[in-house]
Order: C-alpha cells, then sequence, then structure tokens
C-alpha cells in the first residue's frame, strides 16, 4: 500500500501524460482526468486511474495537478458552475497550476478563489517547460510563484515533477511563475520558428537536411528547441504532434498580448505570432510545430539530395548559421528586455534559460553581455558587431530572395539591427541591439 | 500616309500592351516584339505590326520603347550578344526604359552602351506608374531621368504615353527616375498587401465584403490602390492578372535591395515582401495581386453574408478602416524616411504620389506634415497621436488574434509605433512616427 498521498490530474495531453505518468511510477495514486477517452485510456493503460468525470479527479484529493492547454480550459476546470472542482476540492487542499497562462490570468485566479470562499486552497502558479520526454522524466523545469505557505505545502511534488536544480522558486508570488514561464517563452517562440526558416532556407540552397541539422547543433546557432525539432521536422513525424503549433502559438499570443498592456514591443516575437497564424491558416494547426517548415520550402526537406562541392556546402552551410545566430541574438535582446521591463529577478532568468528548453549558445553568451550591462563604444577587434550582424543578414535575406524563399525572422531581425546601426551602434557588439528597446 | 515616326516596342504584357496600343491609336506606326506569340497576336489585332523578332522591332526605328518585366530582360533586350538591340538601333536613336529597375541598374545601363560604343543613344531612365488602364488612355505618371539632350528628343513621346500634369522630369539624370519610382513604390507595395489584409479582418470580422470596400473607399483609409484592387479582390477575377503578384514582389525587392546597400531600415516593405513570398510558395506568383487574400480568409471575401446589427458593423469596420489608417501612416513615414535619405526631391515626391498609384488619404495629410518638418512636443488636441496609434493598433491586432486572423503589416506598424512611443513621443502628432527611423 502506498503511503504517498494520491494526487488528482487534469489534461492528460503530451506534456501531462508524461507528468501524471511519471507520478505513477513514483508510486503516487493519481486519479486523471482528460475530455478525450483516448487520452484516458492511454493513461490506464500506462497504469494510472483514469476516471470519467472532473469530479471524481478531484474529489477527496488534497494534491491537485492543472496542465490543461489555455486560460479559458482552466476557468471551465475550476470555475464551471456545475463541474467546476473548486465544489469538490477538500479543505486546505493543494493545486499547482501548470498549464501555461498569462500572469493577469493566474492573478485572477487567486481573486475568484477568495470570491468563491476557496482561500483555504493553496495555490501555486507552476507552469513548466522541458518537452514531453522530460515530463515523462520528470526532470521538466518548473518556476513556481506562490505565498510561502503553499510552497511549502506543495514542493515535494514540484520536486517530483522538476530536475533536481531546474524547480525555480520565483519571487513575487502568484504571477511570477507565470511571468517568469513567459519571458521564457520569448526565446521559445521566436527558436521554433528560427528552426524552420532555417532548414526551409537549407532546403533551397540545396543542402542535405541531416548533415545541416547536425552542423547546427553542433555550433553557435545551436538552441534547445533547434534540437528538439530537427528529428521531427526531418522525419516529418507531426502527428499527433509532441508540440502542436496552436501550442506555440498560444504562448506567444500571451507574450505579445502581455507586451501590449504594457506598450512594450516585442517585435520578433509578433513576426513569429503572424507566421504561425499563416501556419494555421494552411492546415497546420494541430500538426507538430516543426510542420512550419512548410511555410520556407514546399517538399520534405529530407528528400533534398545536395549536388554542391564541399566548398560550394560550407559557403551555403555558413549562411544558414549566420542566419540563426543574428536572429538567436536578437531573440535574447527582445526576452531580455522584456524580463527586465516586467522586473523578473534576471540572474534567476538568466540561470533558468540555460537550463531549459528557451536556451540558445547566443543567450549564454551575449545575454551574459546584455544582462550584466552593455558596453558603450567600439567593440575589441574580432569580436561581431552590429555592423557585421547587418552585413551578415543583408547577405541571407538577398540570397533567400533570389530562391524565393521568406525569412520573417531574418527579415524583422535585420530591421532591428539596422535600426540599431542608425542609432550609432553600428561599431559596438552585436548585443547592444538591445539598446533598440532602450528609451 | 503617317508623318509621324515608327516607334519599336518590346514587351506587350499588361502594361506594355496598353502603352503601344495607345501609341497606335495616336497615329504611330508601332513595331512591337514579346517573346508570347499570343502577346504578339493580340498586338496585331488592335492594329500594331506585331514583328516576330527582336532585331525587326529595332531595326532602322529612331525610337524605341522597353518595357520588358525586370533588369535581366532589359539586359537581355539590349546587350544579348546575337540578338541585343544595340546591334540595330539607328545611329542617335532615342532609348527610352520604361521597365521598373533599380537605379543601379539604370546607371548600369548608361555605362555599358558606353562601353559598347553606343553612346550616341539618347537614352531617358523614365518608369511609369498608373495601371494597365491609365497606360491603354495614355495618362501614365512618368518619372523621367536623363540629360538634357535626351529628354529633348524623347519628351514628345513620353508627353504621347503619359497624362498632361503627370509627366515628372526628375532632376538627376539617369537613375534618377527610377529612384523617384521606387521611393513611390513603397507605398504600392505596403497599400497593395493592405487592402487583402484589411479585406481579410473584415471577412473574418463577418462584414459584407462590398458594403466595407466601399466604406474604405470613402474614409481616411482611402489609398489609390484600394480602391483598383476591391473589384478584382471582390470578383475574384485573378487570372490571367493585371497586375501579377510577382510583379509588385520584384518591385518591393528592389526597394528591400537598395535599402540593404545603404543599410536603412524598410520595415514594413520587408514585412510585405515576406509576406508576398509566403503568397509565391501557395501558388498565387502568377495571379493578380489581389489573390493574397487568400493568406489572409480562405473562402471568397464576397460569400461572406454578414448577420450583424448595425452597430455591431459600425464597430467592426472602424476597426478596418483603424487598421489602414495607421498603416498608411507608417507606409508613408517609411516612403517619406527613404525618399529623404535618398535625397530625392521631396516636393516633387510629394505631388506625384498624389497623382498616381502610391496615392493615400494619409500621405497627402500626415505625409505633408513629415515633409514640412514634423513638430516636437504635444500634439494639438483632437490630433490622432502617437498614443492613439498604439492604442487602435493594439485593439485590432488583439481582435485579429482572437479570429486566428494574421495581420503582418498591422503587427508591424503597431511594433514601429511602439518603438516610438519607447522614445518618448507618444503624445506627438502620429507623424512622428517618421522618427523612427531618423538617426
Amino acid at each position: 500500500m502506498s503511503t504517498k498521498p494520491t494526487v488528482g490530474f487534469v489534461g492528460l495531453g503530451a506534456m501531462g501524460f508524461g507528468m501524471a505518468t511519471h507520478l505513477v511510477k513514483q508510486g503516487y495514486p493519481v486519479k486523471g482526468f482528460d475530455v478525450f477517452e483516448k487520452s484516458r485510456e492511454r493513461f490506464r493503460e500506462a497504469g494510472g486511474v483514469a476516471v470519467s468525470s472532473l469530479r471524481e479527479s478531484a474529489e477527496g484529493n488534497s494534491y491537485y495537478v492543472c496542465m490543461v492547454a489555455s486560460a479559458p480550459q482552466v476557468q471551465e476546470v475550476l470555475f464551471n458552475k456545475e463541474s467546476g472542482i473548486i465544489n469538490v476540492l477538500p479543505q486546505d487542499a493543494t493545486f499547482l497550476l501548470c498549464s501555461t497562462v498569462p500572469s493577469s490570468y493566474a492573478q485572477s485566479v487567486a481573486q475568484q478563489l477568495k470570491e468563491h470562499g476557496r482561500d483555504d486552497i493553496y495555490f501555486i502558479d507552476s507552469p513548466v517547460s522541458g518537452g514531453a520526454k522530460r515530463a515523462a522524466d520528470g526532470t521538466l523545469s518548473i518556476m513556481a510563484g506562490a505565498s510561502d505557505a503553499a510552497l511549502e505545502k506543495g514542493k515535494f511534488l514540484l520536486q517530483e515533477m522538476s530536475d533536481s536544480n531546474k524547480l525555480y522558486l520565483v519571487p513575487g508570488g502568484i504571477g511570477a511563475g507565470s511571468n517568469m514561464k513567459m519571458v521564457h517563452q520569448v526565446l521559445a517562440g521566436i527558436h521554433i520558428l528560427g528552426a524552420s526558416e532555417a532548414m526551409g532556407l537549407a532546403a533551397r540552397l540545396g543542402l542535405d537536411a541531416k548533415e545541416t541539422a547536425d552542423a547546427i547543433i553542433n555550433s553557435e546557432a545551436w538552441t534547445w528547441m533547434h534540437e528538439n525539432r530537427f528529428p521531427r521536422m526531418l522525419e516529418e513525424d507531426w502527428n499527433p504532434g509532441a508540440s502542436a503549433l496552436t501550442i506555440i502559438l498560444k504562448d506567444v499570443g500571451i507574450i505579445t498580448a502581455t507586451a501590449r498592456l504594457h506598450n512594450f514591443p516585442t517585435p520578433l516575437s509578433s513576426t513569429a505570432e503572424q507566421t504561425y497564424l499563416t501556419g494555421v491558416l494552411f492546415g497546420y494547426g494541430p500538426k507538430d510545430d516543426s510542420a512550419m517548415v512548410r511555410l520556407y520550402f514546399p517538399d520534405p526537406i529530407a528528400q533534398v539530395s545536395s549536388t554542391k562541392s564541399a566548398a560550394e556546402k560550407a559557403t551555403a552551410l555558413n549562411l544558414v548559421k549566420n542566419l540563426l545566430v543574428n536572429v538567436n541574438i536578437v531573440a535574447a535582446a527582445e526576452a531580455i528586455g522584456c524580463a527586465r521591463y516586467l522586473k523578473v529577478d534576471m540572474q534567476q532568468f538568466y540561470g533558468l534559460v540555460n537550463e531549459a528548453a528557451g536556451a540558445s549558445a547566443q543567450f549564454k553568451s551575449r545575454g551574459a553581455e546584455m544582462i550584466e550591462g552593455l558596453k558603450d563604444g567600439e567593440a575589441p577587434a574580432g569580436t561581431l558587431t552590429v555592423d557585421d550582424a547587418v552585413k551578415e543578414l543583408s547577405t541571407v535575406v538577398a540570397e533567400a530572395r533570389q530562391l524565393n524563399c521568406p525569412l520573417h525572422l531574418a527579415g524583422e531581425a535585420l530591421s532591428l539591427f539596422t535600426f540599431a546601426q542608425r542609432r550609432g551602434y553600428g561599431r559596438e557588439a552585436a548585443a547592444s541591439v538591445l539598446k533598440v528597446w532602450e528609451k
């Protein structure tokens, strides 16, 4: 007999299934619910207790994890007049909201709990990052904001689902976890599209897809998302989709909506969002987000067989890497500008990103420069400057244009570097592109 | 018997056919050539002399008009080793290059004529604007740059093809005409996409397409391009296309390539270019450019039948008009910033745009403010400010997002207005968005 408490769980999708079954493996009785019978069945087969109503998942359980897809779904789960679980969660239950939602919504949940007379519930705003595999391994990154008392109660469960060094207790209470997740997603949202943009261009250039993917992963162009998405992109393994396009679109939507609320510009995230919306229009919404490569190249990229000489290959590959390095620098700037504006703890943010799905080689190196404080004046010899970035991106964009290849992110990044140049930062380090966001 | 000189003509496409047949109607013997037999036949039926080789179109003719689609085609027409017409044009012939080409290419033509020992040719760099109908009526806008001697020789022919008050002799010699056309096309390239973006959003909002088109045309959101494209967009009359998508894409490509050369940012043109490239990817390249509406709404917009109340309609329509007004302001800023940077005669530019296909209500009013010199400090009450523009565009973008409608131009314009706001121009007139381009 288990001495571990029963955990209620709702949302057995790609991420939720992994998290819930991991808890099962760790010896927790888990009562899981999902609106899709298929998901419940899969959970049953994996050893969980799949219940057939929301009520059953919550009734009598002092610990509850919510991993549904969006704020409107969370609202239904908690506050639906008939089935909402606030009607059945036991006194002093601990409620972990792991869905990615706007921080303003997380704060409204706290308010609504109060209004419904359920502020006995220990509520933790604790979005996660890391993808389906790490969810299943219990090695997610988790960004948790809550009262000290709630964190005290729920910490053991957060620890079960996260890697030992990837549980971030974010100062600031409810909303702080979601804010941290959001600024992290600035990187994720741009890098996911960057993966498609780079591989689409590579295909247009006639490069072998597998070789290109390997070369990117082993270079300064590396990001966690590229490494994670490239295999699925090459195999066109897009159904059911470990990470549906609609999910990252929703996350990017949270970023741009919050940015609009604060009158803070997020041009690269906005470009990514519009491009994702175009993907939805062409039917890729329910597919894996790596299917976005179709908006850059019409055929399976793995079918491209290169007829280039070694020298031609090297030149073409360099274009692709330059594209990514420079886009990733601007992504780092947009994320850091946004985090700073929202008064996020910058050291925690930096540490967290480097260990999570938003990681990139450029964030690690140039992000550090940006956070420590940009140096004014001419960069030391050998440093990539704003002028260099403009030159590199100009070459990439011009070359892609010859091949009729759209480059949404590179075009936008080039505009931003060019604005930096016009403002007089041309000979400063490329990290100075962040100054475009400054007053 | 005609006393008018024979005119050689190459390029009998949508524009060229109109120009050549208009000359025929004016009593000129015109020897026209086109690579497509179908185009030659159509010209023959319209009373022209359709010749079956480039050589025949040029041999013995002291006046020659080139209206092919692109710089590489011009290069073939003039300098192909075997068929190039510099081998057959008579001594002291007058050559009108009416194609839209980069100004740097127009200058290289002058250089190449010299190198081939043919600087006896009176060469005029004279791109045109106004669409197929005005081409056929002989009421085009023409921007002509050349030596005084060449202009002297060719002026009568330019006058035949242009409206009496729309022949602009652009100071600066060869290249100046093309530069003027290019900065004019900044507006054209953005407005054409704006037409699709606005009508796509209107359809998503459930507005009647015809009513919306009429309302836009009779408002501050008016542009020449909207008025011109809406009928074709509604009828889905996309073949063969009076203005193929590839044509405006080529023109926008000239803008962004020239901008890259000068390190001048053209973010809205760049956004338009990437979106047009996406249109090409989905098969709209050879269609009329109004087919771009499909990248915003999946079905024929004319099929949308509105079930809204009058009040709901008014609110929705206001969103669509706000979108266009604010995008058109940024388009004006980008065009004027670019023109000023290239040292274009601003008064001539202003007059020309207002009479040509780049015209818009916003360019006319706020463009005048921008050219006369922006006022610093708070705008008088009742003026649309940068803050207002941010607010209006935020509302539009948020609403469109709810409907899964991409808004490429509006998203980019919002970023630019928000940058202006962050730089402290929030309470200045909306025209101050131009300051984002300043050093």
